[in-house]
């Protein structure tokens, strides 16, 4: 039995462990078209901004370690072609000669790729300026890095997950930045808009320039070096570019195979991780998952999911039985002295998918309001009206306290309700909560919101 | 319709004010036999401490604020008679003229008190010394902050919550502290063994002489002032003494109504908080709950029960419908840099309830190990053999991270196996979490435990 794995990070370097453990006779092998394995992508941010000590601490299982468990790892090993019929791959090593590979199963966990948008393109095109760069990968890393010295005005494009924490790690290197946003709100994606204002409010206040409503229309540049960004307002000069636009997931040699891909862009798989090529596995970021909340398929490229993902393709490849359950939606990201965490559906989820629901605004302070260093915190619940189901929470707050998002995620797994998350015997003490906990307030709140007519509630 | 409420600190102002909301043209009136309303009893050690500037900021609110809300307020009135039949309470006023007060529904809301053992009470009497406390209302603790002036050898007698919270808030006054504890370890009515042992570490690395397995014989005093402890292993000399063994449901007054008691020694109550007395109800400290768990009566009194306890009683007695769900369990405190959290149940507490428990042991750091500032995060995972229900959990860290037990605490409010903990989809970044959260290792060991025969897994 051989078990080939195209992708070393996440979902594959999982899936391999997991492969080997559940039967230890398969041959395992991973392909890898970079120079590194089973590193920490979430971490690339923190290395620049100091929180991580180097690129290296963010490797966790180096290619030795991983023969030394009888996992075969090749690094510099591109697939660039696949015979699903034949069960072989065509192989490329370090940029050269090709060669075929044969497998009994194969894992396609190819990841994403940043979305490139046209007006960035020359600056990677071998004449182009240098400055510019998107942060994927550890060379990505590496080439920022390279790039800051010296450099004193950054700009960066797009307000999501990525760009904030590079904004953060930007303005701790000691740069001004300034952040463009094509949309209305910085998170536009992760959460409602009057929370998107208070990211932004925490950007603004840490001297970030952020401009909402801005499209980029060109790069200038000098000497070989990127001098600034032409917008829909104007010229911005700079010295460096951060393009954190999106993601997409590399699904080339999925289609390769044969194997289909769903409307979200990603490769479809069932619940353990097949593809409806046989033998041929997706997992990771390049692979749709189903939002149990709605029961949908989504495309929501995170290490959890990943990681999970690549379990349940491993055990299956290798003979065993596991079934990924779905993601719920959550995330969480810190900016500055803020921390934001979101699961389920925002309210404008919910209501670009046509559901009828309720959110109700809280806030109370992380502790005790009499205890010292209370901070405030935000909580917004989204409800189902008539039914009470819970669908989703928003919470902002010192990033020590919003982590109380998982109590939502756990029970959106079940599909809970508002009125059982405001009977849950929480735990009190003045140093970690109010007697009432803002998400039993908040429950408490949303389980009458949810009881009333649509006329009745806030929006 | 007149409300009568005995007891105007948690359960019986929350009470009040739901009652009134509940029924704006009942009359609601509060005895309380002290000065105080409505304080926050679990923020007294942090006064002592200084993490709270003083006691009037533990009150929520006084009794102008309650007369605006409708509610009558009569402070130093002691109830010392009911007649059920007649539904009439004796009353005493300022200690003086007793007299009589109709009530159409009474809540006894009577709170516990403090345990005097034998060997303190002479320290009480009015021939007996000074420096020897309890801790329990606001005056107790202006007591212990008259009694700390000059002060500088502390005994606290007993390990419990508040025992340890008072070991650091003296340790922050500057003055030594030993602990004693007759059992074998602190914390023992709320952690397993291994688990005391590592909080009795903390408190010992940070000054704290702890001694266990101690007995007290008796006080010694000179001058109107103690002394000493005289203990089953010697003389120990001291000027402060915290008497921290245990409380008492005060439940004289539910007796007197004919109100019964359950096997706990506390008023035993249906889910509606009613006695079995007809137009009698009980909530608070003083009155049993059922753990959802196990489903079986206990008295544990917590600010959240005692506070969710009153609104259901409120409700109620004005007419409405409401029910009190029963509790999980949940505690939660701070003992200098570690913070500890328990739901459910211990291994120990199901061993002696006959269930057949396996527990494991995680130990992971509370975010990505690679990012700066990572700190240990211990969980003990407990589930039941064969089914996987979860049963409960033990979490030891930095304070800001034990918090995450209210995940459990709400998947055993609904009765879940650690097999749906081990496929959440709980919220990643670096700064907040490993990928694989501590709680989804511990879920999965504990799913694969619980799952093997007793033989072949750990106690």
């Amino acid at each position: 039995m051989r078990i080939v794995i195209v992708g070393g990070v996440a979902a594959g370097m999982s899936a391999a462990t997991r492969a080997k453990r559940q039967n230890p006779e398969a041959e395992v092998v991973v392909f890898e078209r970079g120079e590194y394995i089973s590193y920490g992508a979430c971490g690339l941010p923190y290395v620049i901004g100091g929180e991580v000590e180097g690129f290296d601490k963010l490797i966790a299982r180096t290619p030795e370690r991983m023969r030394g468990e009888g996992v075969g790892v090749r690094l510099r090993h591109e697939v660039i072609g696949v015979d699903s019929k034949a069960q072989t791959l065509t192989v490329r090593e370090n940029g050269g000669a090709t060669h075929t590979e044969p497998y009994d199963r194969l894992l396609l966990a190819t990841g994403v790729s940043p979305v490139r948008p046209d007006w960035a393109s020359p600056a990677w095109a071998s004449t182009g300026a240098s400055g510019v760069h998107v942060l994927r990968d550890i060379p990505d890393g590496q080439a920022i890095e390279a790039s800051l010295k010296g450099a004193k005005r950054a700009i960066i494009v797009g307000g999501g997950y990525i760009g904030l924490e590079l904004a953060e790690a930007l303005r701790s290197r000691g740069l001004s930045v300034v952040l463009l946003e094509r949309g209305p709100g910085v998170a536009g994606r992760i959460l409602d808009l009057g929370y998107q204002r208070q990211v932004r409010h925490e950007l603004e206040k840490n001297g970030v320039d952020v401009r909402c409503g801005v499209t980029v229309e060109s790069l200038t540049a000098k000497n070989g070096r990127v001098t600034g960004v032409q917008t829909s307002s104007g010229l911005l000069r700079c010295d460096l570019v951060m393009v954190a636009v999106g993601v997409r997931p590399n699904v080339a040699l999925a289609q390769a195979a044969g194997a289909r891909l769903g409307k979200t862009g990603a490769v479809r798989v069932n619940n353990r991780q097949q593809t409806n090529v046989e033998h041929v596995y997706a997992a990771g970021d390049n692979t749709e998952s189903v939002q149990r909340v709605t029961r949908r398929k989504v495309h929501v490229p995170l290490g959890l999911t990943a990681n999970r993902m690549g379990r349940v393709a491993g055990i299956n490849m290798a003979g065993g039985e596991a079934q990924f359950p779905g993601i719920v939606g959550s995330g969480i990201f810190k900016t500055f002295g803020l921390g934001v965490a979101r699961t389920g559906l925002t309210q404008h989820e919910a209501d670009a998918l046509g559901l009828d629901a309720v959110s109700v605004d809280v806030e109370s302070t992380d502790h005790a309001g009499y205890y010292f260093d209370a901070a405030p915190i935000y909580v917004r619940l989204t409800a189902e009206r008539g039914t009470g189901r819970l669908l989703g929470a928003q919470i902002l707050g010192h990033p020590g306290s919003v982590k109380r998002i998982d109590v939502i995620a756990a029970l959106l797994h079940s599909r809970g309700k508002v009125h059982d998350l405001a009977e849950v015997d929480l735990s009190y003490a003045p140093p970690f909560s109010s007697v009432w906990d803002v998400l039993l307030v908040a429950a408490g709140q949303a389980s009458k919101a949810a009881r009333l007519p649509r006329e009745n509630t806030p929006a």
